[in-house]
């Protein structure tokens, strides 16, 4: 028996749809002409009652409620793991299916972690809820998921250089403000003089700077952005063993997390090798130089700097970057929900 | 025999005095009470002329030339690699020793390659030049080395995060210009849409961007910079069959060379044996987060998110800052000067 589907039109509610994910959500569900019979837009009480574009139209922002829910058959939420905690299970007992950005289900046994280009058949066995992955780990295993099924992955090493939008609308906000404050006076920042406002969404000043640290320290020194990267790559591509692990940095990017990957092989790669199973790989666009700024408000995962481990013949270097809003979050999600379709 | 010492109170010149490594070279020879009996600031033709504060004086700046170089006893040599070949040794016959910060003499076999606080003794077998390492190289091998001399090193996988002063003062510059421009209107560069002045010192815009290219790819599709690292590195260290590489990208921060290190030795490393090993070692200053500003204008390699790799128990992951232009330039040239004296 295969798990429930969505109907040919359905009835879509974004819940979180004033955060900047919830904003390209809406955005993605009309640029791919997403075949919804009625969207709504969902948030909390602060924004109830404000308005959002969506195509011609206005939205009028609903408040969370049991009765804003009523009736949806796909819930796409993207809010605090709290509110997904608590909303995802209600939506799916009003009869709709949920595909949930938060990092509250992910882990969960029962429910998939789907990354279309890597584990579609995963759909077959939700039971309502779906969750869509971490930004950097998305960016990192849709390239390396492609290089796996030609050589066998064994092992990555992974360090994130990840852009402030990552923490939504606030971090772009404390990038720009810093920005605005220090940018007259970058000489000074260079004898180690910061400033600009005190942080509030980072720990440490950002503009300018670089920051190795996304999150707190957990077990073994590691940020829970950095176990992500490990659990859910695990869990995305099926390979419950994969020794996986890297460290999460914060950089004054707006947008497009990149990631600096070491992947280890069972058989030997050539540079040529990778380039070519890359340059066919789904979702992912091979170029020179993967910038951030190259992959804002662009789809693919885009990857360059492709180079054999002048050590270890079986071993490659390669650099990634893809849009933390787009592929990271909003798109990976509507993606989800496109398989659920008929 | 050992190789020729400096007098006690040498005349000094400083070839590449107004460049931004040649201005901290003179900071630091004050700072550090450096025993010159004379401090020459020398120069192209373009700058001849002008005048550079040293502590209460003014150096009028020497064009230099032969003359420029009579009776100095210590050269402090920071120009581009082609100015380095020939004017060291011209130096060198006019009876000076040369500290070089530029790449022209690091890997020559008669050419010691000297990181004070790794192998100080090998200024006992210089033949009048002695060389300074790369800025990312000897940010990364201050901490490494400490590490390996209590586990033993294996290999070392590394992923930089360069500040644009790498590039001195026209990198700087190309940043402020990029930054001003674009500055308000983040959220256009957030969807990819970059409106600033077209790069000339990097090769991509390098405001609120991820760069993951720092020159230009040689072979194997490394860049000289990764090149660098990797043969600097097994020279310093005295590894020479050292597995080391790594991937080099310029972000914008102004000063300080991040470096994000996997490294894995012969024994197991725990975190806090690497933490105990490191909080001793000489340049090394232990903090939580190493951010790119708390390097920048002081001397420590600083080292933090220090992480035994959940895969293997002789492998750790850390994170490293340096003032690119201090301890990555100009402090590590006057270091070598000082072991010079007698």
């Amino acid at each position: 028996m295969s798990a429930k589907r969505l109907p040919s039109n359905p009835r879509v509610a974004v819940v979180g749809a004033t955060g900047a994910v919830g904003r390209v959500i809406l955005d993605i569900l009309l640029e791919r002409s997403f075949p919804a019979s009625e969207v709504r837009a969902i948030a909390t009480a602060r924004s109830a009652g404000s308005k959002i574009p969506f195509g011609d139209l206005d939205l009028t922002v609903m408040e969370i409620s049991e009765e804003a829910l009523e009736g949806a058959d796909l819930v796409l939420l993207d809010t605090p793991d709290e509110a997904a905690l608590e909303w995802a299970p209600i939506a799916v007992d009003k009869g709709a299916i949920v595909a949930d950005n938060s990092a509250a289900w992910r882990m969960e046994e029962s429910v998939p972690l789907v990354v279309p280009e890597i584990n579609p058949h995963d759909i077959d066995w939700h039971s309502g809820i779906l969750a869509s992955a971490n930004c950097t780990t998305i960016g990192v295993v849709v390239p390396l998921f492609a290089l796996h099924r030609e050589f066998g992955l064994a092992s990555a090493l992974v360090s994130s250089y990840q852009a402030v939008s990552g923490a939504g609308r606030p971090g772009v906000e404390e990038l720009r403000e810093q920005a605005l404050k220090v940018v007259d006076d970058l000489d000074s920042l260079g004898l180690g003089n910061y400033t600009g406002p005190d942080p509030k969404t980072f720990s440490e000043p950002v503009a300018f700077n670089v920051v190795p640290l996304v999150g707190s320290e957990r077990d073994g020194g590691f940020t829970g952005e950095e176990w992500k990267l490990r659990f859910e790559a695990r869990k995305i591509m099926g390979l419950p063993d994969l020794e996986i692990s890297g460290t999460c940095v914060r950089v004054p990017s707006v947008a497009g997390h990149g990631s600096s990957v070491h992947a280890t092989f069972e058989s030997e790669v050539t540079s040529k090798a990778a380039i070519d199973v890359l340059g066919n790989a789904p979702g992912v666009e091979l170029t020179d130089v993967p910038t951030a700024v190259l992959a804002a408000g662009r789809d693919p995962c885009f990857v360059g700097r492709v180079r054999q481990d002048p050590d270890d013949p079986c071993s490659i270097w390669f650099f990634t970057t893809s849009d933390n809003l787009r592929k990271g979050a909003a798109l990976n999600t509507v993606q989800i929900a496109e398989l659920l379709l008929p």
